[in-house]
């Protein structure tokens, strides 16, 4: 992300770009403990399934850091409790789960160190989940970039950029990989309301790398493909379920269903750690709703009169049948996706 | 509209509600002269294509009035000069080249009447446009009940309510005559950005008369869809082809594509002088663009940095595959949209 670093693992602490102000103010949040790195994954100082993760890793080195107990079974009993708890701050995101889970598990493999040498464990863990992030990216934009031609214009929802992860994004790093390559990949960014992380983010981030983009309203997505002005969509995603149905930002389910109607191929951007094999199908995946304000509020002033209903899922399911193909960094998965997903995963 | 009304002819002088500032402010502007009208029709002090039909009417009587010269010709030249220049402001919305056209044919059927009583003429043809505009919204509100069933829920786009007209609204006249009726209808408001129409205004004028409204972003239609919340469409529109293509504010033209998708019914409310039947098809129809600012801008604040490109389309055309049928107060058109509105507009 060039001048701007999303997350950085810095003397002991986790400091974060805060994206909640983007693009008018860039600041930076120091998470101290494992609360100031919950707090900052709910309120989306944070945000984007990669970065989530890479950043529940490093909360975890903060919880462990901070326990001063015995070594043993009440360590690994605590270190369960603060996972549990961190898994809380978001419901629909994996990477938080899994980022959690393989800290857990790394520790259960080497039960029988010292309790420093653990938390030494736990952060060299940490720290591997962050760096293999960075060559994750590299390699989707790489495969992502293998489905375009030179001058193609591609449609992204909300952010999966450099901003979501700690490298050159899912979605997005196909643009940086372009540039790379000496290629010209241009690019539509849906605003993405509620919270227009389409604007404030994707667009903010590609203008910085000199990406030509243009930003439109999310409303205005079929009139742009019925002009043919895009060759493929591509987006980031929460989660991955095992038969393909991906939930992603609010509002990607309803960019499927028009690139369907309009022959547009719809490619998902998937780390392998945003993959769920554990879930059967779009239905079971949690759908996190967030509050009315988000919708009501633009900027601290009312769009509509304060008692309005409102409601605010913060991501929704597009369903297998929508998806050309899932991208990942060990290669493109086209459907049936039941078994292609399982096979690229070695389940 | 109950207390607040959209557009009032009061002794010689145009009084418009501002519609820019709701809902946070009631305020209204007072139009002396046929500029006055036109800036109201370009800033969207006035909206929507049956209100600004009903404010051109007045502007040609504000014209009329002013006008200072000979009887005769010139005078016959002058008003069609100034219906010209008014036709100008908005190029999309049918009703304002239909207003100013009624207006001057009226005239030309009268053209043996002194000056004076041209100019009474003109007046009470505007009158007359208002007046037929207030029962139009009647009608088709009643038509566009007989195809929903008592607790139903409607997705609307927009503003096509007593905002966008002199009375009931055409789509939310639907909300309103089921009230009379003792029916309940239940409403979903996209917020319709750039400008957020739905919310400062549908869901305004919704929630004062009581009905059930929950207010949406743009994006969240397809999961409301997808959850079976939804059991109709009804849109207004601009302007409608003689085969049926509708241009209508952008974004309806993506909820169509939903609606088919999710086999939901989809409805264009359309007066009679909405309908084009010299514009063979949608793409035939001018489409109006705004200013960057409206994308780029949300209160005052920039949502990504100001030298980010925009696309700001006004509105879009759906074409006529997507539309299960056009409401008019005439009767209810299906297709095959060519012959049938042939009929209906008996041409």
């Amino acid at each position: 992300m060039g001048e701007i670093t999303t997350l950085e693992w810095k003397e002991g602490e986790l400091v974060l770009l805060d994206q909640t102000i983007l693009p008018n103010k860039v600041a930076y949040v120091v998470c101290k403990n494992l609360e100031d790195v919950y707090r900052a994954i709910q309120t989306m100082i944070v945000r984007g399934a990669p970065a989530i993760g890479v950043a529940a890793g490093y909360g975890m080195v903060l919880a462990a850091h901070a326990y001063k107990g015995e070594k043993g079974d009440s360590f690994f009993r605590y270190m369960k409790e603060k996972g549990e708890y961190l898994k809380s701050s978001r419901p629909t995101a994996i990477n938080l789960m899994w980022a959690v889970d393989r800290i857990l598990e790394k520790m259960e493999k080497r039960r029988e160190l010292s309790l420093e040498d653990l938390k030494r464990e736990v952060e060299s863990e940490a720290v591997a989940i962050h760096e293999e992030d960075k060559l994750t990216n590299r390699s989707i934009g790489e495969k992502l970039l293998r489905l375009l031609k030179d001058g193609d214009t591609v449609l992204t929802h909300c952010n999966a950029g450099g901003l979501a992860t700690s490298g050159y994004g899912t979605a997005l790093s196909v643009f940086y990989m372009a540039q790379e390559k000496g290629m010209k990949i241009k690019a539509f960014a849906d605003e993405t309301r509620p919270r227009l992380q389409g604007a404030n983010l994707t667009a903010f981030e590609l203008a910085q790398h000199g990406v030509d983009v243009t930003l439109i309203c999310d409303n205005m997505a079929a009139l742009v493909m019925s002009q043919g002005k895009i060759d493929a969509v591509i987006v980031g995603c929460d989660r991955v379920a095992s038969n393909g149905d991906t939930a992603n930002k609010v509002g990607t389910y309803g960019v499927s269903v028009l690139a369907k109607y309009f022959h547009i191929p719809f490619y998902v951007a998937s780390p392998i750690s945003t993959i769920d094999m554990e879930c059967a199908a779009g239905s079971e995946i949690p759908i996190e709703e967030r509050s009315w304000d988000e919708v009501l509020c633009i900027h601290g002033e009312y769009i509509a009169p304060r008692e309005i209903k409102t409601y605010n899922p913060s991501f929704d399911v597009t369903p297998a049948e929508n998806i050309t193909a899932i991208v990942t960094e060990k290669g493109i998965v086209y459907p049936p996706f039941c078994d292609n997903l399982k096979m690229i995963m070695g389940k």
